[in-house]
């Protein structure tokens, strides 16, 4: 359990009363390459950080699969439109290696923000940070072409992008397999 | 300054004494159509919550604006990305319309997230809110056709879409204004 204090401590100061809650509210959880997380459909019921291993998320339209973000280890792994209101998700998480995490559920992380001195600002700073990456992310879609997306994809994931396969960078990036083979071929 | 005390109601409790933290860090402030709240190379400096009016948010690249958000009346304005390190920004956010609001420095929010009893919940609130949105908006750009874009901004812009002009909502879609146009005929 120590890797889920040792993380949440790197945003907010815990006593060790309050150690003793996060610990008691979180499950470590193994789950096998290609196993998921959540599934659209389903219901987000809890909120993830990563120990060791990577994930991918992606949506399913008509029944091609949409990549579009990856997260890794210290990483904390949700999706917050189903999470929030607790409604089914459009959403899929996967794991795309064999993955170690701490499962915190929604109703956990709420006694959390309720009874953590700091609780609330343990999750507005961990938002703050993703929102930012996501709002890069979004701003890139209207503004680069697709050779300065997939630049910022090895700038966003420089310590991840060897583990990823090339077809979930194509998703990520917004083009086919085939044109991320030539943008790789020309860089 | 009622607005902008109801508008954090809305989000958390605040006491007496807080309303009047809250008010002395708020400055009122009227902006013409037209101008600017940020501009690129700029540092974002302040967070601002709209009374009336409306902006857009839009990146300049190679000469050409591209419009990727709009914000209204009870909305917060803020470049985050800029914002949250104190850094130069890379986005332009605008006034639409001849607009009012408050407005509260990176100093004074970080005021408020320290006294106010739950001020790191009004953060942590607030930004939950706009996360979804631009998760969703995300989402789109992966998922869905223009004509499904078009109909994602007019649902989620129902209040305001008859406000904004075609070419900025053509730009929020991510296709020529005579692209939108054609939609709109088929529509």
């Amino acid at each position: 359990m120590q890797f889920i204090v040792e993380r949440v401590k790197e945003l907010i100061s815990i006593t060790e009363a309050e150690e003793d809650i996060l610990r008691g509210l979180s499950i470590k959880k193994k789950l096998a390459k290609g196993e998921h997380w959540l599934e659209d459909g389903d219901t987000c019921r809890s909120l993830a950080l990563i120990e060791e291993g990577l994930v991918r998320y992606y949506i399913n339209h008509d029944g091609i699969e949409k990549t579009y973000y990856f997260s890794k280890r210290g990483d904390f792994v949700c999706d917050y439109e189903s999470f929030l209101p607790q409604k089914p998700s459009d959403k899929n998480i996967q794991m795309l290696e064999d993955t170690s995490l701490y499962s915190i559920s929604y109703q956990g992380l709420n006694v959390l923000y309720d009874q953590l001195k700091q609780g609330d600002r343990f999750g507005r700073l961990g938002l703050e940070a993703v929102f930012v990456s996501i709002t890069q992310q979004l701003a890139s879609f209207y503004r680069d072409s697709p050779e300065d997306r997939y630049r910022n994809f090895l700038s966003s994931f420089s310590d991840i992008a060897q583990r990823i396969p090339q077809y979930y960078i194509a998703s990520y990036v917004g083009i086919k397999p085939q044109s991320l083979s030539r943008i790789r071929r020309r860089g």
